[in-house]
């Protein structure tokens, strides 16, 4: 469905800033707190986190970049609020508030914004998110972008940094493809996250978003290489089916398609890795969990190295997002 | 200045997204703190607010809509920091950490976006605001939109919903012409505002940027009026040079041209008033005070009253963010 209509009656510009934020607080329902706690006075009030920390994020979901008319406005909205959380699970946290900023050409059309707004309001109520603030803001026509801000809470947040030589890489799912369908059909790790945050032996965390290719390289120490076992990476079957018509190879797809929105972390290479594997079985049967590689000392060859044949692997490239046509 | 570039050398994605972010980095200085406390992992990390509630705002430049080719970059990225900042002054907060969207066409210039962030950063380090995460989309050509999301503490938030029959009603600075300098030139009235949380008397709070015949009525009660002394609506000269060319009155624009980022409040009717006049005085020689008008029972003549005449006003409307054309 296109977000933008030619029909004036339809028409955001139809119903005026006051109307459509009053349309936004219905919509929204109790995802959208009474004001000084949201939307309605200058700021949200957020009462006190006592001891915890706070994260806070912020993602965007742009028409023609991060979607187009083929995806349903529901799952817009939801992928907005996804990409956000996964962002929060890739720290352990547990998710809390959030404010939206919505730019808009005069073209849109309520129906699709009233579709999308059912996308945020089922994914807030779904991960116990409060919506508590926004701001509304005139584009050209033809253009939809959708800013989320999300806070969060965690203990011990578990940071990019902290892999060491001869630590365990792991990843959760499967890789690639995502652009046939997992780009928005994906469920954070926030779960896994949060269990990896208090677990001693995970000494790095971060979500996959541009592909393992571009994303690995975060984690490594300086002067580190990954050194990776091909057939463990676990290639999704939609990458399988791209690899089919692109003339690029699946691993490929794997290492470099991006949004898999999948947990990329490290395991102290002291640990005892198999008994931390069934640890996960147990508690995550419904989440596949490959163990891809490790972390080795000099990385005059590569950052990502194959580990049968130690040379460097040929997909070093992720998604860019600001590449030049 | 524009913010877009036919020059291939000087367009954004010729950087791409790693090398925007190093930039960035580089340009915020002090005013971007290492990971985890600021760019560079999945979240940054805030650590505990002990005992103080946090408030949240969040607010857009966008090219065409808050800014054009007149603006100089710097003023763009200042502009951007004192909207949010104004939000928080209208809480009686004080500011601390920010994060930042920015949604750009292929063709935005490097040499502006490094202008922009000098002003960002410049009034980051004004403001004692640390900026700590952000996220990069593109757009369509020709397009530029900057999406800032603030944080603040206060310790008891001053909220619009306060005010009753009785109450004085107060607006700072002076009021109307802002298109002509102040939409991009003015000063967030931080200090009044913290000075104004602290006050019982003052009994609702909130900041002017729709313009005083949009905004005043979110201070009113249900069935209440404000009688407004005409004499006493402080008008700005930009808004009486603006009435010899638009054939407007200068109390029209005085109500009605918005972004004037004034702080608008209520003051207890058992208060003394001439007292607490002379208190602001002491604290604060460089803001005008005006005492405009008070609120009054009843709002079946309208919400905005000329006080001498008992008739209504004729400025109803202001700033309207998404008018059709």
């Amino acid at each position: 469905m296109t977000p933008f209509t030619d029909k004036q009656t339809e028409r955001i510009t139809q119903v005026g800033e006051i109307g459509l934020i009053q349309k936004i607080s219905n919509w929204l329902g109790s995802v959208s707190p009474p004001a000084p706690y949201g939307m309605g006075d200058d700021c949200a009030v957020i009462e006190s986190l006592a001891t915890e920390r706070q994260i806070i994020t912020v993602d965007t979901v742009t028409f023609a970049q991060h979607f187009d008319d083929s995806i349903a406005p529901e799952h817009v909205g939801s992928k907005l609020i996804k990409r956000n959380l996964s962002d929060i699970a890739a720290m352990g946290g547990t998710p809390k508030h959030a404010v939206l900023a919505l730019i808009c050409g005069a073209d849109l059309a309520m129906p699709w914004l009233e579709r999308f707004f059912d996308g945020v309001r089922t994914s807030c109520i779904h991960y116990d998110i409060q919506l508590v603030g926004g701001d509304i803001s005139r584009i050209s026509d033809g253009n939809f972008s959708a800013v989320l801000t999300l806070t969060g809470i965690v203990e011990t947040p578990k940071l990019r940094s902290g892999a060491t030589i001869g630590d365990h890489i792991y990843v959760t799912g499967s890789l690639g493809g995502s652009i046939l369908a997992k780009h928005y059909r994906f469920e954070p790790r926030l779960s896994e996250g949060q269990w990896l945050a208090q677990n001693s032996k995970c000494t790095a965390l971060m979500d996959l978003t541009d592909g393992l290719s571009k994303d690995l390289k975060s984690l490594l120490p300086a002067n580190a290489h990954a050194a990776l076992e091909l057939d463990h990476i676990p290639i999704a079957n939609d990458a399988r089916s791209l690899a089919k018509i692109s003339g690029r190879s699946a691993h490929e797809h794997a290492f470099s398609d991006g949004e898999d929105y999948e947990l990329l972390f490290t395991l102290d290479a002291a640990a005892d890795s198999t008994l931390f594997e069934s640890k996960w079985q147990a508690h995550f049967q419904a989440t596949p969990l490959s163990h891809i590689g490790n972390i080795r000392d000099d990385a005059s060859n590569g950052h990502l190295i194959n580990a049968r044949t130690n040379t460097a692997l040929p997909w070093t490239r992720g998604f860019e997002h600001l590449k030049a046509e």
